[in-house]
């Protein structure tokens, strides 16, 4: 029998993390296992944690994809990594054999599985994923940098889908974890962009990084857009709120033939200005994960300094705390990105 | 003093059509007089016959501009006219200096007038428009068929805007006169159109054109849509119900990447299920009015009887009995497209 040799935080309901010894299992074929540094909290992650997700995920699975590590062994038949090379994750498995599979849609496949949700994840010593979700980085990039690379990727994935070119109008609208690194993404891009949010934390993170805001809970947002493009509005929009209120703001901000880019999950169908889709022929365009040009492009963002990851990653906690970071993150004014610290150094 | 030297109907406000004597005025320069010959009533037309447009349009004005005819006379600094030549309108006025003419996208002008709506229109003897405006047909071309030339232009740009592709899966929501002419140009373009109505006499029409028919009243339209395409859904939706189920359909039938064109003018905001665009990675997108390839796309397929003319013209009623015209529509089952007859021949 064998012995533990590794430790993961099981996730065993009723917002409780439980860290346990474990056994590292040997990548199976077509496998790559990594030894993971960082972790990051996503949004997710949270919603598990308040046992949202339990029908999905159980009381028994180590959560995680927000990740950074090195190579610790590869399964057979597997080529193009070396041991000790630093990988991120895409962590999306599709079936290939579903309608979007067949259009080149894997990402949104019929049947996705999500790492680290559908399978075990990235919160303990060594994960075991497919090969072909792995992404190798830089020699010289930090590993606490590295576990931005996947929220960036998805940052990176709804800018593309956006169509933004150099000097565009942009509004954000939501500036929690997600918001700020899109607006990040569109600033590298070159749009000129205004984030809007009503938390006087969040505003302050993005005034702090450089962004024009506005707090559409004390100010006319449509109005200040339209003052400071003369009229015409924004070329594109990004709704990260997830509100009605952000959903009214996304068609009253727009310029004609504008392009709206829904990142947020609303659970609830929220009212919708149709009529100014039609009136100005303004474009809706649903971006969720992301392909593997986008993570090879957050690849090259975080590696450039594109985002800036020491004001974004605002706490690290290491694994055997795993249960007050989740409890700290859940009542924090402040924190933005939360990480786990599994091997890494610091 | 001027005589009367021709003949209009005015729209006198309270579901009144009166048809005067009037002056028939020469083209000021920059503009093309046309003969009218036959005008359809459009289903903005029906809207200021009840009133509901009475601030736009005042208890003075001649609507219409469905239209076909010949060039009468040009005025001065306009060439590329022959007088005799059969002509249609496409009845946009733009300012040339907003944000969205700047953009180049002068047919949603902010300031755009509509010809036969914010001016005088086509229910008359002879019509002066901007000579920008107007599109030269094929000499053998009826001019009771050209009469359809503006609302399968409004098709033409649903079908473009939409980005349609030879053997793609379509649905149309809505089989109203701008429904039926949506699902032709589609299937001229290649598209296996299915036709949501839930109207018998509407949906007798569209079977009796050729079209698959799907009444969502009677059957579960989703799982109809899945099982003729294998669980993909389908890849081009057109909206142009303006209803709340027909929103609720646009998203429930659509495949992972599908493109949904908001033809439908929603006047309430209606539900939206915005989970879908995210999950799905659906595009909406608006479409409002046309351009001028439109009309030329549109001259084409009339042309060439990519429109079936004989069976969407319903009925042809002189202009001296507009009033009838009008009320026929408005309780008409049956009626799909009517055209006034003003100087044309039959």
């Amino acid at each position: 029998m064998n012995k533990p040799n590794a430790t993961a935080a099981f996730y065993r309901g009723d917002k409780q993390f439980k860290v346990e010894p474990t056994i590292s299992r040997s990548p199976a074929p077509g496998e790559v296992a990594i030894r993971i540094a960082f972790c990051g909290i996503c949004g997710t992650d949270m919603h598990v944690f308040h046992g949202n997700m339990d029908a999905r995920v159980g009381h028994n699975r180590i959560v995680g994809h927000e990740m950074s590590g090195v190579i610790e062994a590869v399964g057979d038949g597997v080529t193009g990594f070396a041991l000790g090379q630093k990988a991120v994750v895409r962590p999306l498995d599709h079936c290939g054999d579903c309608p979007a599979c067949d259009a080149g849609h894997q990402h949104i496949c019929h049947r996705l599985k999500f790492l680290g949700l559908d399978t075990d994840g990235a919160m303990q010593d060594v994960w075991c994923v497919p090969a072909h979700t792995v992404h190798l980085l830089p020699e010289n990039m930090r590993l606490d940098h590295a576990a931005l690379i996947e929220p960036v990727a998805v940052a990176c994935h709804d800018v593309r889908m956006s169509g933004l070119k150099d000097g565009e109008d942009v509004v954000v609208i939501g500036g929690g974890p997600i918001g700020i690194l899109v607006a990040m993404v569109a600033r590298d891009a070159g749009g000129k962009v205004v984030l809007s949010e009503v938390n006087p934390n969040r505003l302050a993170i993005a005034q702090k990084l450089g962004f024009d805001t506005v707090d559409p809970s004390g100010s006319d947002l449509a109005a200040e857009i339209n003052e400071r493009t003369a009229d015409k509005g924004a070329d594109v929009v990004f709704e990260v709120s997830g509100t009605q209120p952000g959903v009214d703001a996304m068609t009253a901000v727009a310029a004609t033939r504008a392009r709206i880019v829904m990142v947020a999950i609303h659970a609830k169908k929220p009212t919708i200005d149709l009529f100014q889709f039609f009136w100005r022929e303004l474009k809706l365009v649903g971006a969720r994960v992301y392909e593997p040009e986008d993570y090879e492009k957050a690849i090259a963002i975080v590696a450039s300094g594109g985002v800036d990851a020491e004001t974004i990653i605002t706490d690290v906690t290491d694994l055997h705390d795993i249960q007050k970071a989740f409890q700290a993150l859940d009542s924090s004014p402040t924190a933005l990105k939360s990480l786990i610290r599994i091997g890494g150094d610091l």
